[in-house]
């Protein structure tokens, strides 16, 4: 059967994901991988979750295994929306939907927002699993490119007037303000108070994603862009904190948002998985969360501590790097010359792997640039895996 | 902020599945509810879930917590299209996709496939996820009556014509051969070859949705649409053997449309939940599925069967039924003076509730019709049940 004339317009365009795609690549055990986002394994609380486990499935074992609302479990939103008050987030379950991981949430937010044509405004760079969510439902997305303070907001404002001046219809602003994926940069906290004045001057949708900032192990912590607008869709995960693999992530935002959201997830997937959720409730319950997560950051400064003592002895000059006070990446930004797409097959002969920088650039720039991810290898192989692509590099710059 | 202006489209034309919204009513614990689509909780095979789960964490925890493939986990892959065998599907682990519940292979489909106004032929009646699947994409929904050998095939290829002819694009048929949602029916078999036949010589897609056939408790099996063209999208899930909180299906296709069923679920919730993807490796890997479905099909036999004789010795003449040889549902043809939506709000007071028919008539028919689930209401709320909507029937015949 010739499938090229069944499939739909957005199935002909579409892309695989470059990370998705070299994750495979990346996951041969010889090789040294970057080029992931994964948390370390040795961040899983494993012994609660296997306890916490145990006592649902005997107690609670039948709705553990039965549908759920598409909502959410109850008992979950609720005790996540108390969760909130400590980072000065106003929310009841009302306002909260769980998701199958924030990329659902992604989804969720395309399809009842963007229309063909409509502008997503994002960072440059920015997450791919953004940029591929947006992109799927044939929005138009336009990048602010970032310094280390983040998306540069002030020049926001010229770039919308200029879109709109151009007649294109502009919904939304999608951006990872904390320790961003990407760049590992921090939004300021002038930055968001601005950010949030044009959304509502120009009347859009801000989608604040933030996945990473309990991953916190340096400065001081700022308050997310939700807190100075309730309008703000606030997506979170427990990706990061205790399980990717259980796919429970958070929505929060305006009540009438979250019933559109509920809607379209409800011809999405109907409800998320059970027991992942349940696990989740008592995980928070039982005051799990706050002891957890001081273990995963003191790991990741050590990981990322010890990528930046090996890039500053081993790269060659002409380099830069952020350096992160949380999260799980570094950026960094080579000479001109170097197109790291083109390197990365040199790369893969010395068992190394990154993510090259132009995959997350709305505009195909960013050829020099390299994400390196740190939190998920082992401390010696950080160390071992700089030193061979600080030789490539150099082989490279030759 | 008024959301109105930003929404998409889509969003303002989405109408939440008046299931869902009716199930939560029904939810009340004095009612006793016929509305939902639930297995039995007895159905669910804990012990083996316990033991396994406990096993997992212990041996393969990391692997169970941390992110998949978005295909689905290979092991699980490879072992169910081995498990196919058995039903004369031949397959391997590349035209096997794991997604979250098959109301995400509907979407995926839907998005894999369809432009804004491109026609999806279904059942007349047809599943309300389906339909709501493919209304979210903006299709246009064609449906074809059903009588009591499933989709009046025959009809199909005259209405072909007619939407060719009136310039419409063509793409896809949407079917539920076997214990079709919600009437019960099975597609003959003569009818699922001539289905075979028309979707060949017009070039559409058959998407074979099948969560039913292993729930049979009478009568002989018939091979699914998907054994007489590989072409069928085959869709199934463990939602009906195993646990429908586990969120684990499947889809089963040719391997270039797997391909891109892969890169839209990328960008839709970039994989599923592990765990239940571990638990449901291990029920086929240790012989579980086909040890386990008898119990289940034994037990929905029983309740169909007091259903069905509460039926005959209490419903007023003139009202007709499916008798089921498998899956959940039976479908009730009341006189055409009673609208069962109407009806509803009296079944209400006498704390009894079902799915009006017309929500699963794209035409807006099917005014004097319901759905009734003989799977999840205890056998003696079954009894109960019926006798209440006797009455309520009764009342309203006046």
């Amino acid at each position: 059967m010739d499938f090229e004339k069944l499939y739909s317009e957005r199935a002909l365009s579409m892309r695989a994901s470059e990370i998705r795609e070299l994750l495979k690549i990346s996951q041969q055990p010889e090789i040294i991988s970057f080029a992931g986002g994964l948390p370390s394994p040795d961040s899983f609380p494993l012994d609660i979750i296997r306890k916490i486990t145990k006592e649902i499935l005997e107690n609670d074992g039948e709705k553990a295994l039965q549908y759920g609302p598409t909502e959410g479990l109850m008992e979950l939103r609720e005790i996540f929306a108390e969760y909130l008050k400590k980072d000065g987030i106003t929310a009841t379950y009302e306002n909260v939907l769980v998701t199958v991981g924030s990329q659902e949430a992604l989804d969720l937010t395309a399809k009842v927002f963007i229309n063909k044509g409509d502008v997503v405004i994002c960072g440059l760079p920015s997450y791919i699993g953004g940029i591929n969510a947006y992109r799927a439902i044939q929005s138009r997305l336009e990048g602010i490119p970032l310094d280390n303070d983040g998306m540069a907001v002030s020049l926001l404002e010229d770039r919308i007037k200029e879109l709109q001046k151009n007649g294109h219809t502009l919904k939304m602003i999608y951006i990872i303000p904390t320790f961003q994926n990407p760049a590992g940069v921090v939004l300021s906290e002038d930055r968001r108070k601005h950010l949030v004045e044009i959304a509502q001057k120009y009347h859009l949708i801000i989608v604040e994603d933030d996945p990473y900032s309990k991953l916190r192990f340096e400065g001081k912590s700022l308050k997310s862009i939700k807190t100075y607008d309730d309008n703000v869709l606030y997506l979170t995960t427990f990706s990061k904190i205790l399980s990717p693999g259980f796919r429970v992530a958070f929505v929060v935002g305006p009540k009438e948002v979250i019933r559109k959201l509920v809607i379209a997830k409800q011809s999405t997937d109907l409800c998320g998985p059970v027991l992942p959720q349940l696990i989740s409730y008592h995980f928070i319950k039982d005051n799990h969360v706050d002891k957890h997560i001081p273990l995963i950051t003191k790991m990741y400064k050590r990981k990322k501590d010890i990528m930046m003592e090996t890039m500053e002895q081993y790269f060659p000059p002409g380099i830069e790097w952020t350096h992160p006070q949380g999260g799980m990446f570094s950026w960094v930004r080579l000479p001109e010359s170097i197109n790291t797409m083109i390197m990365f097959q040199d790369a893969l002969k010395e068992k190394v792997a990154y993510v090259h920088g132009a995959a997350f650039y709305v505009d195909g720039s960013g050829t020099n640039t390299m994400r390196l991810n740190f939190s998920n290898p082992s401390d010696e192989k950080i160390e071992e895996g700089i030193k061979r692509l600080a030789m490539v590099i150099k082989r490279n710059l030759k």
